[in-house]
């Protein structure tokens, strides 16, 4: 791997305004706390030695892979929602998985699908969930709005 | 660059059915056997020192720069096919290409269409083929399914 | 952060048609000075300490953390411009931002929507600017036609 070791993976999830779609995104990304870092997308794997831990400091500038979900609406009083769920499994040496939603929808709506999609992604492995969460956001647009939610993976060295 | 050397590269296909999108894509990466890492998504370029092989297998987890093509259809009875060529120039020290095809189509379109894209990419560096394969996949979806085909980027601490 | 250490930011933008989307985008990106090397989207910060350089020659297949806008177009006759704007703040230890703008639209009209985006970006952070530039290209399609811009962030052992 040519990344640092992940030992820390976070959840975060945030929503805003802007004047455009992308200050939008920049917005609800300073609003989730990852606004000055760069994310670079992932699909979308917590790898089996990371720990999940409150979102920490990072350090501005640090390249992070981050499984993300955005929604941007400029359609005045339109609900966006973004969501991100995660699942660790039973037993050693496996994999987490992440899964992301997002849509014209309720906060809860987001939750549930993601939820769905954890199950399916475990069944079909034939692997058992031993922990699961979700972070969600839900935004009514005002003019041009954005709702985000991520997880990201972080080493050591990203941490401020 | 950031990541470790990529010392070997490797390209695979797959499809699949799922609950929902994201769903069949998790589901036809894992028929393509790269369902458990993280792939971060280039564009297009196999490093002159890195050698062709087959898929190995790769730890669970990895964040592997991989170039991919995905095709997703929720139309019943409809053919999708996702398609990755990759050619390796003549001489030495020059970069070999990668292209990505993705669409309503089949298998042999896509093919077609990869191949025609990477021969013009040669023609335009002013450089000539030494060696060209395409990874290609169709699948007729049944109510929501996915194609893709990807080329992996590896650093020998991927490998399992 | 898994990266070697970011030292250097280096703008670019170009222009070309190509016979289909995906090589027009390559040629965009050879006529930028950035088609041999693998671009890896990022959302889009300058990191405190890299220093803004004149685009250097990158090694063929480096893998390179970007920034990038890009807008293709099939339809002939069609004006379309991509931009991508960067700021630097007054004050130590914070970093810079980047902005991305592609539409059907002119470069004078792509450059002031970047200016824009970050004045922005700025404001909300509370941050004073010190230093913006914006790196844009537009493009009249002929056919089949690509505007591409972007802000690389490299590490020493990219450079060729």
């Amino acid at each position: 791997m040519g990344w640092k070791p992940v030992t820390k993976v976070a959840a975060t999830a945030g929503n805003a305004e802007g004047a455009t779609p992308l200050n939008a995104f920049d917005n609800a990304l300073l609003a989730a706390g990852i606004g000055n870092i760069n994310l670079v997308k992932i699909s979308s794997i917590i790898p089996p030695e990371a720990q999940v831990v409150p979102l920490p400091r990072i350090k501005p500038g640090a390249i992070v892979p981050t499984a993300y979900a955005a929604m941007t609406s400029e359609v005045p009083g339109e609900v966006i929602a973004a969501a991100v769920g995660w699942a660790l499994p039973e037993g050693s040496g496996r994999n987490g998985i992440i899964m992301e939603f997002h849509d014209k929808a309720t906060r809860d709506e987001a939750e549930r699908t993601v939820v769905q999609m954890l199950e399916e992604a475990f069944r079909v492995r034939g692997w058992r969930i031993r922990e699961m969460n979700v972070a969600a956001v839900e935004h009514q647009v005002d003019r041009t709005g954005c709702a985000v939610a991520a997880v990201t993976l972080l080493s050591d060295d990203d941490l401020a």
